[in-house]
């Protein structure tokens, strides 16, 4: 198979306000027959450079109505167009371009770049099979400075690690689910009600939190809220890149550390990751 | 001289709200005497380890009120206990941990990474010299989708760049000011006081805008508002990472395009810089 | 599952000759129950801290003798150790630190990093099945700067690529094969011959090279190479990340450029990939 | 002032043979008058793309004879061509490409990526003033794995580092120095020089090595010889960012680890840097 990334804006107006969306399109491409592998022959090989242009194309004719629907519009395109296509992916990434304020008054064509957390899409298709559709966030870094420990694991010669009630739980979230074969979804409403289920299952109630037993623990609670919440999400996979702190041990420096100074523990750096889906 | 960055997370509490500063520490020292590099007599060398643990425990025992007052704190404490240090120069960079809320209700120990712009600040001082404050903002991008062009410019045969009346400007800032020799400012206030500036400096009015001749021009009119509204701003460095975006010819697609669908130039990249002080 | 990372250096001696690897070792594990995610029950889990204490055992315990028999090693353990483990597998990179010569005198004990393609290897068993070993080459940066070409690709109207009969072929290797159920090979002699069979086949004979029509073809050349001169090899995988290099136009700055000056293309970007097995 | 950056690929053929140089080249320029930022005066701005397109015509016109060279003859360009330019400083870094072999044969056109230790030059100038220029090696990691302690370091209160003579000795350094108003030189020859100076420096004689006191000795001792083999060196500034490993406490794992398993320590990260001249 092939692949090709390609960047690019599209900007939109409504008489003095402008819209824009930026994003990174990949298309996978894979074709029915080997022969350009096998053979060298070139005859049923889609270039890049044609690739590009048909995605800029259809942003151009289509505009990007959500991600989602983008990355429909650029599997139906090509499976509708070229025969000799036998499976094709598009994914799609947003650069989070967020429109600027001023004294809470929205501006009419300036943006700010606010990453927190990356929305994603993918579209994938076999011919003669369903189209299904994913969503996604990654790149979301959270933290709690409490409510989070790690007990009761398993022991042997090998184990140093002591038992914690009180850790930092920190880390960065990448979220994947799949809409299965959906039909006119609000796509963009969907993706932030789960944007909020998750902050809302790793964090716990605003007055007190709620305590993680683990890392595996509260991906398993941000899994079940979004499957509880938002019945149009089939299945969805969580992956959390854990940051280790330690409190410093400060004895011989005469002084006594009630977990206010902590450093990050580079190495081992850990994740852990599951992917639940419905009966 | 030698520096040597420590990072890590400073936690306090009020009742059940906790209150986090993650920070990233850069201390550069000059010593009075250059045996080290010449004799390899170590005898007045500071390790890199114990200018960590003096990081850590001025952490513990004063906490970091201000980015500013904690490099300021480094930057005393090094100079009143060493005297064989010539020069100290203390950078403090804090990762932009934000408050979840939910609903609109803060949390009270959970936080998100909004990398909207990173906050920094540095101290520097020679013995027998003033202690001199300068604080910044980095890698804050910024995108207008209209109001600014570049037309005028120098012609000669190598020339190929056609003029623009109506393109978008797009880029990273690099901000960095001075203080002069502070004493007793709200760090934290003037802080987003000049971030505000920028913004607005940048957008122009929330309602139309205000155009630009160039990126030099908007380097100059951030610098300006900045000068004029905060007074204890000294001198204002600015730096403008271009990112160019080219309308995507469409004609041999059969199509017109009307700056709707847009590539980001990779090359040439580039920047402009300016410095500006008060009379 | 749960992956984590661990990097370190294992250091041996033979008199004043000192022998130096620097490996990065990842570790997948998968438990034969998810009760740690369910329930919240840790009884099972392993921590990673532990299994870094592991890892840096055996290093010390039986050295590094090969990177792929390191990776037996870990999975051995693992699965004689923890019953609890259902699936392991664990990833070893190599940082690629050669020795330094002086006139052509090796040094003992001093080393030069030269990363031109980065060994790895993986080892992945589950329970009661084969203990599969795979070893790889990635971030090999290869380019022809003559017989290559593209021509007769599929046309219609979103096509504006020209046929090229002699481009620059640029990219970024990874390479990655299966031993199968491996026994007693030498690791070592295997991958440097697996390496010189990449870089033959992507080259050609060394007086005048070897035409290839498209990355795909060359792709599979490799694959071929390897799979007729290393009988170990079961099955290959190889991804092609292609940097495109554009003749620049010189025709307006009244000069022709024959080949000379070339740009490279950032957008799109594109990458081909195949995997090939024995019959 | 404004920069900007490009990279491109220069082919050359003698015969058969290819010849490659892929260089990055960014060029800094100040202008006479600042009127472009303060009045949005653009008459005198050189654009970004025409200095693209001079940087490339000269490529093409004059080849890259050497990184200096090609540094040397932009800055000349702008300073007989353009006027309203006060100050022009060139940086040109290699993408290091090196010819293939096959058994001992040099291949005609095939190149592979060896990136130890990128070659980068400058050279610049003021507009009445001499031509200064400057070259270097960056990113080069190097490695010794004894002959190397830290000891009789300055002790106090907040010391807590063991000292050590028999550490490994782990960095990556940055060199650059000064050629004055250089006349004919055979650049390439000298840089290739000042590289084994600083291998030979940095790892003494090869069967035993010689003891380093400090990475600042050891910085010194390649400044030292650099400056006197290379009489053409004028100044000569060395940066040695530093990588600590420490040797794996196993005692609490039953096992004694005589310096054979060590785990690099990201925190704290330091580096040291100096800068030495001839009197």
């Amino acid at each position: 198979y092939g692949k090709n990334t390609i960047k690019f804006l599209r900007l939109h107006k409504e008489g003095k306000k402008h819209f824009v969306k930026e994003v990174e399109v990949c298309a996978h491409l894979r074709l029915t027959s080997p022969q350009e592998y096998l053979d060298g022959n070139n005859s049923l090989v889609i270039p890049t450079d044609t690739i590009k242009n048909i995605v800029l194309v259809l942003a151009k004719k289509n505009g990007i109505p959500s991600l989602e629907q983008f990355a429909i519009d650029i599997c139906n395109h090509f499976m509708t167009t070229f025969c000799q296509v036998a499976y094709v992916k598009t994914y799609v990434q947003e650069v989070p371009w967020q429109r600027l304020h001023e004294d809470g008054v929205p501006h009419v064509h300036s943006f700010i770049c606010v990453p927190d957390g990356i929305r994603f899409c993918e579209a994938e298709q076999c011919r003669n099979g369903p189209l299904i559709v994913f969503a996604g966030i990654k790149d979301l870094k959270l933290m709690k400075t409490t409510q989070s420990g790690f007990e009761g694991f398993y022991k042997n010669e090998h184990t140093t690690l002591p038992e914690r009630h009180d850790r930092i739980l920190c880390g960065e979230l990448f979220c994947k689910w799949s809409y299965g074969e959906c039909k006119d979804f609000d796509f963009d409403c969907i993706w932030k009600k789960i944007r909020e289920c998750i902050l809302e299952a790793f964090s716990g109630p605003p007055d007190c939190g709620e305590y993680s037993p683990s890392y595996q623990k509260t991906v398993n609670c941000i899994q079940m809220l979004v499957l509880s919440r938002v019945s149009q999400v089939q299945v969805i996979e969580v992956v959390l890149n854990n940051t280790f702190y330690n409190v410093v041990d400060m004895k011989n420096l005469g002084l006594t550390n009630d977990k206010e100074v902590l450093v990050p523990v580079e190495a081992p750096y850990g994740s852990c990751a599951c992917t639940l889906g419905r009966k």
